[in-house]
């Protein structure tokens, strides 16, 4: 399997989530700065990614970063690398966990706050490993044997620093014998489920069949479909769920067709702080996403679009939400919180 | 506005449905092998403009067969017709209507039959252009004034002979002076929505919102939908109605979120020979409709793909079926045979 980020001598290493799945290819970030744009342009993208790459921004952008001035330019690594995309609590919460370790380090020299950060940051990556296994773990055995998982979007290895978050839960299912295989919904307009989900579990041999979005109603309604495992971007208090736009939709084709929900996510995607979903800020991207394919213009000259790129599923559709520290289910403003402890 | 179809002394000219909005061209059909090409590769596309195309098959079939051995070729000219889409019941409608019309003329001299089966392709042209402004007038008082109507596909005037029966009832309801705006699901694989419900309303000046088929659910929360209207492929006899995939996800979504879910056809879609919807049969078409957009490749080598062009939408969604005789509501079984009357 490929690495989704990776620290090196060179600087933070990425595949290239734009280019595949025709094109294998790899990105150097060799700045902070370079960091952020491969965030914000998507060349990394899924929540638990980009918390990773967050990290090691930091990280990089502090080992190059003037010493004499190091809190100044610590406060103006961490604003860049939180400017790049609004959704995800994933990056602040990657980003928080790097001051709180910087400001522990106070009067400790340059030198060992670098290598401290750039530790940390290899460790954020190495975690998300961990507890995407963990997410399996406690996820496999909701799965329902001998049919078929519905996903959405892209919640695999590539979401992740490995495994995966939804599509690590559909590893762990197979990994305990069960016969499972996916429909992926393509997902526009960036193609995730078609570029990437398609590509990875390819990779390891999954059975995987290739939708529109628009398809997912009519094969849910055809009693196939045994549950559906997506991910998370940000999670309220109640357990409302920000998602790649679409998933509310699938949602609630599940609710009218008595198909089990799920959404798997690291507990570093619960924003406890936000009451409800409706307080998630949804970030609106380009509209040349939707008017073009890979360039290809499908759309007319002069085109009006809205593109959310995420959007709220409210927490009444979820069957339940699958952490690494156990599967929370109605109520949620008590389970999530006995949860996090 | 261009004209969807319309014969010729050359032949059956068509616009190109697979070139627009990017290029305005025009195909003649100088065959009745060429236009039953032209519906299978969906240069023409759309129930009702289907039927057209293939009583003006028939007709232009008829007049360069061979008038020693009518009858066989006559045959064969239908057969080939009728074995280019499964779905829209309309092409069906329109060659038994050609049938009808032919085993009438029998014993008349063969210039006359010739004659005879032009004029009445034409006639269903022209038929159905006056059938979709008394769709629009039957519709235009349900279509709640001041808010968005949210499309799916192309009902316009692209998939009749002109003025559309989804889009018909939007230009109606601008005609009495409603102000509304449309939300058009930009509807993959083949892109309808953005492709030709786009041009052909930029066109007439309505105000036109472009979104991925995933987006829809996301907008209907919103409650900025005033309704949705749709056409329809073929309606069984209990009101179960197929439309293009994606449609029964909108009904799902729409009756979710308290939004009327209209649908818009001709009586000629009705099939009340089946019972329900589960007996129409669904077209499957290539799966490279699906891994590939305007040729250039979204998903890896190799993917399996499942694509269904059309789904089937229960009655316990419609809100009503608007046709140029009335709009029909539950319970359907009463309501569309007394509309047939």
């Amino acid at each position: 399997m490929v690495e989704t980020i990776e620290w090196t001598s060179q600087g933070v290493v990425m595949i290239d989530q734009t280019r595949l799945p025709l094109h294998e290819e790899y990105v150097t970030c060799r700045t902070y700065e370079e960091v952020a744009r491969a965030i914000k342009d998507m060349i990394i993208r899924g929540a638990p990614a980009i918390g990773v790459a967050a990290a090691m921004g930091v990280a990089l952008g502090v080992e190059q970063a003037d010493a004499r001035d190091l809190d100044a330019r610590f406060a103006a690594i961490c604003e860049t690398l939180a400017k790049t995309r609004p959704t995800a609590v994933n990056l602040f919460w990657a980003i928080d966990r790097m001051k709180r370790l910087y400001a522990s380090l106070r009067g400790l020299p340059v030198e060992e706050i670098r290598a401290r950060l750039k530790a940390e940051a290899q460790l954020v990556r190495e975690e998300d490993i961990a507890i995407n296994r963990a997410i399996g773990r406690n996820g496999a055995p909701l799965v329902p044997d001998g049919k078929t998982v519905l996903t959405h979007c892209n919640a695999g290895a590539l979401a992740t620093a490995g495994y995966g978050t939804a599509l690590g839960v559909i590893r762990a299912a197979r990994e305990m014998g069960k016969q499972v295989d996916v429909f992926a919904d393509e997902t526009r307009p960036f193609l995730q489920g078609a570029r990437l989900t398609v590509w990875e579990l390819q990779q390891d041999g999954i059975p995987t069949t290739l939708i529109t979005d628009n398809m997912a109603g009519h094969f849910m309604k055809s009693g196939r479909m045994g549950c559906v495992v997506v991910g998370a971007d940000r999670i309220a208090a109640n357990g409302d769920v920000a998602n790649k736009v679409g998933t509310y939709t699938v949602a609630v084709l599940a609710k009218e067709n008595g198909v089990p929900f799920f959404v798997a996510a690291p507990v570093s995607t619960l924003d406890l702080t936000l009451a409800n979903g409706d307080l998630i800020p949804i970030e609106q991207r380009a509209a040349s996403e939707v008017t073009q394919v890979f360039g290809q213009m499908v759309a007319p000259p002069g085109t009006a679009v809205e593109n959310p790129a995420f959007d709220v599923t409210p927490a009444r559709y979820v069957t339940g939400i699958i952490t690494e520290k156990g599967v929370a289910q109605a109520p949620y403003e008590e389970s999530l919180k006995k949860l996090i402890g």
